[in-house]
């Protein structure tokens, strides 16, 4: 496993797959299992061992008939696709609960993904510290963006004030926004919006429970 | 579209895209488009516009060559789907930032999800309000789910509790869990769980913002 891995082309659906596999591989790695089928792993992430066995394709010859995948390679591999190697610095905008709660985790099992200033547009907040952040007003954006060198913003905003606030993390030049509000939001072309819609994740699971 | 529509089996992934396309539409409607060609879905979603009429072809003949889809009778179709015509009772497990981020939202935008119930093992909460939920003890849980009638739970105890929190979850009889912790948990094979990882939804997202 010493060969450098080349990053192939993923498709959104293998890499969310990929996190899913990475995460059972490092559960059962600490529990000391060492190899495994693409059967049983298909058992533990409800992906079909078809859908499991063509995604681990990507990566060249990863796993031997009959013996199945070391788990150690798979975690490094999968780590070395999806593990940013270089400190993405992000700004939370919007700290209400759910903002805290970003605040507070920080995304602390990843030491390069860090949330490093934190913006509201509360009076009550602005300029008071959350969690060990200083919160700055939505007004000071373009300056805090530019001084934190930040690349990978992080909104909480409600719908109804999310597209105003975004538009000005876009005119900042920042490409890459995860959005808890469910709305679509327009965005240039360039720009990558990833939305975590809680409710849509609890219709998902609800379906699957009353099949 | 009179019709009842019967509901399809359909794949973990499709019904995922469901949602998100149930999004764009609602969002299409609100600002008066009533009509939409799968190539303009697919901009909007970044799904391929092959992959969406496969999707919609599960649901019969909704579109006209040509014309496009209705974005009325897709919402219409899509939340027939996706929507819990009874009320689905919900449990919170784990009352920190991002439980009182969910109890405070509580899923207002659809009626048929309510949580009802709170748990946490901090005496300091036990025994209190918060948004306007009474936070119960991890040990009067028995009594609680079974009273309070709760079919699906919430979780949002961090990994290293988070086995056993569900174990009790299990225990009585509910097979549909959300869980925020993303170290993957051991459950019977009729249960449900749905993991929410927002490090791997972050992962993703910086995945395909460096393509």
């Amino acid at each position: 496993m010493e060969k450098i891995i080349e990053k192939p082309k993923l498709s959104k659906a293998t890499t969310k797959r990929l996190s899913l596999y990475l995460r059972c591989l490092k559960g059962l790695e600490k529990n000391g299992v060492t190899r495994i089928k693409s059967s049983e792993l298909s058992k533990m992430t409800q992906v079909g061992s078809a859908t499991i066995r063509r995604d681990f394709s990507n990566f060249g010859e990863l796993g031997r008939s009959g013996y199945g995948y070391n788990v150690s390679d798979l975690i490094k591999v999968f780590s070395e696709i999806l593990d940013t190697k270089e400190e993405k610095r992000i700004a939370l905008i919007g700290c209400g609960n759910l903002g805290q709660a970003l605040l507070h985790n920080n995304f602390r099992r990843n030491e390069n993904l860090n949330i490093v200033c934190a913006f509201d547009n509360d009076p009550l907040k602005i300029g008071n510290e959350l969690c060990g952040y200083q919160v700055h007003s939505i007004d000071e954006m373009d300056k805090v963006l530019k001084q934190e060198k930040i690349t990978v913003a992080i909104s909480t905003v409600p719908s109804q004030n999310a597209q105003q606030a975004i538009d000005q993390v876009v005119e900042n030049g920042i490409t890459a926004i995860l959005n808890f509000a469910p709305d679509p939001l327009v965005v240039p072309e360039n720009v990558h919006v990833h939305y975590i819609d809680l409710t849509s994740e609890l219709q998902t699971l609800i379906y699957f429970d009353g099949q």
